[in-house]
């Protein structure tokens, strides 16, 4: 049984780092890469792919609204479906020349922040996001929340989807996450995580709070970054995952 | 003879605009188009290229500083040979990006205002731009000013130019264009751009202020879209390029 | 009877204008100058004090939400009361210096566009901004809307009130604006534009398209700068203020 | 014998952070404070200076060049005399407003990074930064470099300066700082450091790499609070002052 180990990576600006992304390349198998918009800029995007290849991790783009001031996590409702599908295809045009420059081609897509939690509720939003990442390269594969506005778009575009589930996140019936902030959003006992993630991959189903099950075959789990225990709980959940006899490794092309 | 009339496009930002490009896209046959670092946004880029398209007008990349508050027009000497093949690569490749999305491939890159006057004067920085371009795709045309570091650059690395001049501009005698606010920077008055422009075109040479002479074939020729006579004056040369005899039409593919 | 007449004024951004402010400067009595988040930048907000005091215009701060690509108007529920309370104060306190600059002190305060909608629906959101105001200068006017949150504030916190009208749009039963984009929000013919303005400021009250009429007496009324037909509309309203034997002058100091 | 240890402080910029804040509020007695264009935001503004307030810090404002990507250190030849009177003024006023809301007024006036370079070489921008301190409020101290253009500037206009030397930088025979980059521009040994500013302190000069010598009353020290070392370096140096017979605090009021 296979399973990959994503995380969002490259999300610093200038002069500003975030999270530990050398240590975390040891851990994952699949980076997803901010794109200037909420985070990251050209340097920091070639040197995330170029630290990426050389661990042999897997790279895609993580395109989000264009708010760094707020890391690309405040709603933006003004933003028209019309404007989202130019605003993915810009970020994924970019991050695909940045990866062209170490020769290490992106393999998916994965929005970002306030702009994946729209997505996921939001078919309009989610189809837009789609149609872009069709128009820059139909291989590339789309990572979505399972039984969300993302599966169905992937679904409905023909991109091959990465299933993906949060291992320090919970979720609403609608197979959203529940939002940052709310009580019980966020998992913080690497135990608690591990458990949850092995029920999920191994027994095919995603569970929200409320007990709503969503029978699916997931692809992908992911870890955050951006905490000041992610390393430690990466490690945990890839340790985790083997021990019970799966192959971490990339999700990989279609 | 042959000749391509080329203007920079899509020089708005958000809500305000620049420049008339409905009436230049009736009479340029290509447009370098902002792509969002000193000008232009991803809706805009894709408003022009669809108008482009709708018009005929082959686009390219227009990539430049990343300096909206200065329309990129600052020389900022801090940002390295490394950052520049970076912010290259990005902005071409979203520009492809948002090409994909109307079904108008580009052919071409134009570095713009003084990230082009600085990569005319310094081969290493010649030289990223155009491993950029290689990067993102080999086929793309890299347009030069003749005789200086962009030329020699497109020439080493293999990649096909597009040799312009400026119809507008005069040159010193590294064959750069005299720097804005110099006296006798630029022309105002569509007799003599005209008359230069034909003598340049037709001659094969380009003439510095000084006397000094480059002979080349020249492939385009510059016409600017942000001043209050840039219709006039492109109006002026294109139908004296036409009344030369010349068949005005894009550079196109090598 | 005394009226004073108002608008946003140095809305450009670096290279980009917006609206015809040295039009608009011979026809209104108090110039909102852009504060550099939605628009306008320090060159930008110096010039336009500078045109204002030698046209004997009253200037005031018009700060806005920290989002240039959508000049302000874009809704942004993820910014908090305190983040206002302390975006207010900074663009407040900027346009104080750019004014000290030029000898021309600032009378006044009015939101722009989104954070203005907000600050009007929203009692938390008009009180941060009223903090804001006083911490900075307490004989700071705040330019409000009748009925609202932001009068509401204004009483709380004893600061003097500039009660304001909109020429040319239209009112919710909340005497807030009917949103851009509804049918029936602006107004575009300048007789029906005027007659509006003349009973509401005559007979002291604001009407609600609905017919709601809140009795108030008004001491400014608002147009818009940045329409094709805004200077024309300024013009007419002006002269019918006249006509009817008001005296079109600033809301002053307190 | 009194004197001041100044850091820079307050330069994150949105959900980033950078440097150890809360452990050099512990050791400086003076914290200049980023305004937002290089680095700092509202936001970290206020935190900045609420916590100064508690540790009995006196804050200034540390404007910069309006570039965020490269942290203010990149030179900008291309920002006039005039932009940078407008965009000192800006800053300075909107940190006056941010003090005003915490009740902790601003001492002084530092300049960032490459500005700080600029100006220290040129006498036309020391000029221009201390008119618009002047205009702001001309009991604002100046800090500035002895024997530059900032401290012939702050004379010139009758500005009280601060008169600050660095404990971890070299000096050119301008007695500006020897560039980043060049060697021995930095001093990373605290050992070292202290002695230097024990001999510059206690002498009353400054001694520039070739040996050439400043003679002149220091009133400030700056320690730099981006580095890995820095809190360390603060904490040494501050130890070996008070060792030294000194009272370390705030410059203060003129």
């Amino acid at each position: 049984m296979r399973i990959d180990l994503n995380a969002d990576l490259g999300e610093g600006f200038g002069p500003w780092a975030m999270g530990d992304d050398t240590a975390l390349l040891q851990i994952v198998t699949t980076a997803n890469v901010a794109c200037g918009f909420h985070a990251g800029d050209p340097a920091i995007m070639r040197a995330t792919v170029r630290e990426a290849k050389a661990c042999g991790v897997a790279v895609g783009a993580h395109p989000g609204y264009a708010d760094l001031a707020g890391f690309g996590r405040r709603a933006m409702p003004g933003v028209t479906v019309a404007e989202i599908e130019n605003l993915i295809a810009y970020q994924v045009g970019a991050m695909a020349a940045i990866c062209a420059l170490e020769g290490h081609p992106m393999t998916h897509v994965k929005t970002h922040g306030a702009l994946g939690n729209a997505c996921a509720d939001d078919d309009a939003l989610a189809l837009a996001v789609g149609r872009a990442i069709l128009a820059v390269d139909p291989s590339l594969r789309f990572m979505v929340m399972p039984g969300t506005a993302t599966d169905r778009a992937a679904d409905h575009l023909g991109l091959c989807p990465i299933r993906e589930i949060y291992a320090d996140r919970t979720y609403a019936d609608s197979f959203n996450l529940t939002p940052r902030g709310h009580a019980g959003a966020a998992l913080h006992d690497p135990t608690e995580a591990l458990a949850r993630v092995l029920d999920m991959v191994t027994n095919g189903h995603i569970t929200a709070t409320s007990g709503k099950r969503l029978p699916v075959q997931i692809d992908s789990v992911c870890v955050h970054g951006d905490s000041p225990y992610a390393v430690s709980m990466a490690r945990h959940l890839r340790a985790g995952l083997v021990a019970a006899g799966m192959t971490v490794c990339a999700a990989g092309a279609p």
